[in-house]
């Protein structure tokens, strides 16, 4: 594709939106990343920058060189260029910074004073931003002649004399109102104000809750000093709903592009804390080592009981992350939920029981044990729906995230629950 | 709260914003939310509906009764209305739509023609077209003179004199824009067309992929007859991850609302098949029960063999999950992921095969068994690797959605390994 022409290529890395430039570029090997960026370099559009994937943007970066990449970021909006400098390491971000112009560098740098995942870092400092006394003509002149301007913006920020936010006005408000109209008559006044230190969890909310498509970023006296747009918060919703079920199968990215090496280390972490759960769940077997001498059966029926358990209380669990992270579960009915979710492994759990208990007894012949399995499901079922709901309510309360934690513990609860009440059962009734 | 404070409560109810009001009404017992609707008759704006929880709509719906729902849809946007009626049982929506005005039941039945999760369903048939040959002063003079147009709109699309979209203009173009300027200079011509059939997810795709605000939607001869907005764009995201994310666990959906019994029920029928999946895998148990017999210590081993498969192929299969809805993983690079992870399961599996080995080395004092459940390992966590990808992989490829019934096949798959590899082993080597 990329061998000598480079009149196609050029060609066709103009045509394509830069979402999809990302997307070509993430699939080609590192050589041809390299040739393109060396013969795109004077016509390349670095729109794309922000849309590719971390392990592969990291190499570009490299790839480009300190020089170019400060052309770059001097082409990209103030948020698109803070994200992409607080990805860099210290040294490479010194190394591009100076190389900007002095008003970008502070740009980026104000940017970078904000912590992350908050709106601070979120926001865009191109905005628009009227006094309230304007009137509709002079407003729309202004626009008109100002050449400053953002390139896209969806609505006007009325500010009072001391620069606060006090209303907003919608464009297709502005278009349908007749010049006279003063600005203050015709803006809505319920301008939900974001501060700069607020989570971007927090600001996705409102955003969703609200259906806003901007809103106004202010600092701690209260000026306007940026917005936020729409298209970054459908990336923080994006990011939040995947890291939840990421984080619940213990993974921290996707990495679909990161090295062997990296993914293996990533992913061995939590199998060493799982392999610890795991021998704790061996530890409750180990208890019973005698019994299952005397009954082999307990030994071929005790994993039904484990993947039970474990599969109801992770029903639980995803549904309380979710609704965790959906503020549809909070102080006010958590408890209504941790009762209906003890009744739910209840009805299950008996429903469960009579048909293992009649699968083990026909298996084994024996209807001690069909008894025995059928009470430990009861038990491990219950025990499931509590602690699927308990244990993600418990960690929001600690303020760790509910999702990271809640995978491992869980299995813990039900293998342990689920082990010993059947072994245990087994060794009473049957021995 | 709702007992006598009429006056209170219609002043709360006015001041909060819809989708509050919403949340609201959720947390509401039933008494209540009857008392709600009865003293804000006159005064509610039914804008709330499309935001309940679906089981709290159902509700309120029925303690609204025709008239009221009618009345109620009649000042709903087209789709937010469509949406409200798609979810009604037949006899309940031939009610209330004989209820409504003509034109406005024709638009409602009008979406209802398209099929659950289209473009058609999604979009709105409120819009701003306007020909190509207008100046921007005749536009923004239209606009102001023409009391029928939408509330809110982002962009103009420009139509050809067959109502065929060509461009878009951004109102932030147009106000930048002299009068005499025509539209056709200023127009996006690059407009991503959405036909009225396309799935959701692929909408939600492109708006994420190009950043749009809106689009527009033609019939299948080309005219322009609806348009989609982000906030329902944003819905859709929101609803796609959370649907992979509870399919995993084997859930339709989150349910926090639901009743009991309704929750038990659909959590239930997944948990039939996992005790289907959980009886194979002791099915396998059962084949070396003389070898337990005679190494009792298998049975307290078995397990850790089993759930770190279970894990690693679950770790694997979210990547995969993700990865396909997100179209980072297509057929053009699955076999490098294949190969990929089959590498990062082996890696992984050494490691963990090392230590696993020693713990069961240190616990029985036997260093064979260390051997065999390490042996185990490696076996078992490439083949969970390559279950984890191969399995969403071929759903995918057979037109299932690959959350749906990934977990199921997973853990069935690593435990038949995973109890196959260490018994078997066991039963060559202790033997």
């Amino acid at each position: 594709l990329d061998n000598d022409h480079a009149a196609a290529v050029s060609r066709l890395v103009s045509t394509l939106h830069h979402a999809d430039l990302a997307d070509l570029i993430e699939r080609l090997s590192r050589d041809q990343r390299a040739r393109l960026l060396e013969m795109g370099r004077d016509s390349l559009n670095y729109d794309f920058l922000p849309e590719l994937d971390e392990t592969v943007r990291d190499e570009v970066v490299e790839l480009m060189g300190f020089a170019d990449l400060a052309a770059a970021l001097a082409d990209l909006d103030s948020d698109d260029a803070v994200y992409i400098v607080e990805n860099l390491g210290q040294e490479e971000r010194d190394q591009v910074l100076a190389r900007l112009p002095g008003d970008q560098r502070m740009a980026i740098e104000h940017g970078l004073a904000f912590e992350e995942d908050t709106a601070g870092r979120l926001m865009q400092r191109e905005l628009v931003a009227v006094p309230s006394y304007w009137t509709v003509g002079e407003t729309i002149d202004y626009l008109r002649s100002n050449a400053r301007l953002p390139d896209e913006f969806y609505q006007l920020f009325v500010v009072d004399p001391r620069h606060r936010p006090i209303g907003t006005v919608r464009l297709s408000r502005l278009l349908r109102c007749k010049r006279p109209t003063r600005l203050g008559d015709i803006m809505d006044p319920n301008v939900p104000v974001i501060a700069s230190t607020t989570d971007q969890e927090d600001v996705a909310f409102l955003f969703r809750q609200r259906d806003l498509l901007s809103a106004p970023v202010i600092d701690p006296s209260g000026r306007l000093i940026g917005r936020i747009t729409i298209d970054d918060i459908v990336d923080v919703i994006d990011e939040e709903a995947e890291d939840d079920m990421l984080r619940m199968a213990g993974l921290s990215e996707t990495h679909v592009y990161e090295t062997v090496y990296k993914t293996t280390k990533s992913r061995f972490l939590w199998l060493i804390v799982n392999l610890g759960t795991a021998v704790l769940a061996s530890l409750v077997i180990g208890l019973f080592e005698s019994t299952i001498q005397q009954v082999v059966a307990l030994a071929v029926l005790m994993p039904i009981v484990a993947s039970m358990g474990g599969n109801a209380g992770t029903q639980t669990m995803t549904v309380a992350v979710r609704a965790l992270a959906t503020r549809e579960l909070a102080a006010d009915n958590a408890l209504r939920l941790i009762g209906k979710e003890a009744l739910v492994g209840l009805l299950n759990g008996v429903m469960l029981a009579v048909i293992s208990g009649a699968v083990a007894w026909a298996w084994f012949g024996r209807p001690e044990i069909g008894l025995v399995i059928g009470a430990a499901m009861v038990i491990n079922l219950v025990g499931a729906g509590l602690a699927g709901i308990l244990i993600p309510l418990g960690l929001e309360k600690l303020k760790v995230d509910p999702a990271l934690a809640s995978g491992v513990f869980l299995t813990t609860v039900t293998d342990v629950v689920g082990f010993f009440a059947f072994l245990g059962l087994a060794a009473l009734v049957l021995l």
